[in-house]
């Protein structure tokens, strides 16, 4: 644990001093559940992917399913967060969870970590979209077609989140 | 570009509120260069990896060679700092560069952007281990020994960089 000062504490984020270091923390040390929801359905295998607007990019963004966990007050963990979020944002529910890792996310800026799922055994049960006036756009995309279609949507102006490296590294870094 | 309020604002982070989002951004929108640096030697395929100690994490990390942009006042770009970085904190010179794309590192905590390159045809030029009393570790691990390195270093406490997934996304989520 280091020894920071916190100069500014909202809801969500405070920022810490800690010598020449400034960085962003989450109050209470909350973290994220992301999930890779893989579908290997008859027609081929599929990720499913969502499209939201977000506000700190001022821009559509393309990313995984993913949600905050113990944001909702009640017990919660990692595990049962990516269920719901996967759930809430997509309308799907995965029989089969394997965890990939847990990650900080931007690790000379924030102590903010997320803990990664891949989810398979898709089931649709619901329309997703997300709650409380969440906008989220799902799309269903072939795994052979996902550069592709995420070119095409970084030449509509959407923003890759980083995490999507985890469909692209065995094309473009291995 | 949203309509925002900036309640806290440092040398190289502020805190910018939008209705219920509250936010961390680089000011005047500075971003980083990420480099996945590639060894196509007689000896095999490797990959180099930094291990350096994160304030914001407490914890010693595992990543990518990384640097900002324009963080020298000088005159830069991505490209330049990427070249710049991988040399300083690993010691490499690289002939081949691959933009691979530009991502948002955590789209829901910040409007922080990495611009993200391969490197390839590598020389060992210097001892690398960074500068300014950055004390830097380099390892030069086998492709196929990625995944046991870093469940080595997770349970000796070290935490893993999210951007890493460019090198798991083959065994774990496809």
């Amino acid at each position: 644990v280091s020894d920071h000062s916190t100069p500014w504490r909202g809801k969500f984020l405070e920022i810490r001093v800690d010598g020449k270091w400034e960085y962003a923390a989450r109050p209470g040390g909350m973290e994220a559940a992301i999930i890779i929801p893989i579908d290997e359905a008859a027609d081929g295998r599929h990720v499913i992917l969502i499209e939201e607007y977000r506000v700190p990019l001022g821009a559509w963004c393309i990313g995984f399913p993913a949600g905050l966990i113990g944001d909702t007050g009640a017990p919660d963990d990692p595990a049962s967060a990516a269920a719901r979020e996967l759930e809430e944002e997509t309308g799907y529910r995965a029989s089969t969870w394997t965890l990939i890792g847990r990650f900080a996310s931007s690790p000379g800026l924030t102590d903010e970590c997320v803990t990664i799922y891949a989810a398979r055994g898709l089931t649709k049960i619901a329309a997703g979209g997300g709650v409380d006036g969440e906008e989220i756009i799902v799309h269903r995309i072939p795994m052979d077609d996902v550069s592709s279609f995420l070119a095409k949507k970084g030449e509509a102006g959407c923003v890759m989140d980083v995490k999507l490296l985890a469909l692209l590294g065995h094309a473009d870094a291995r």
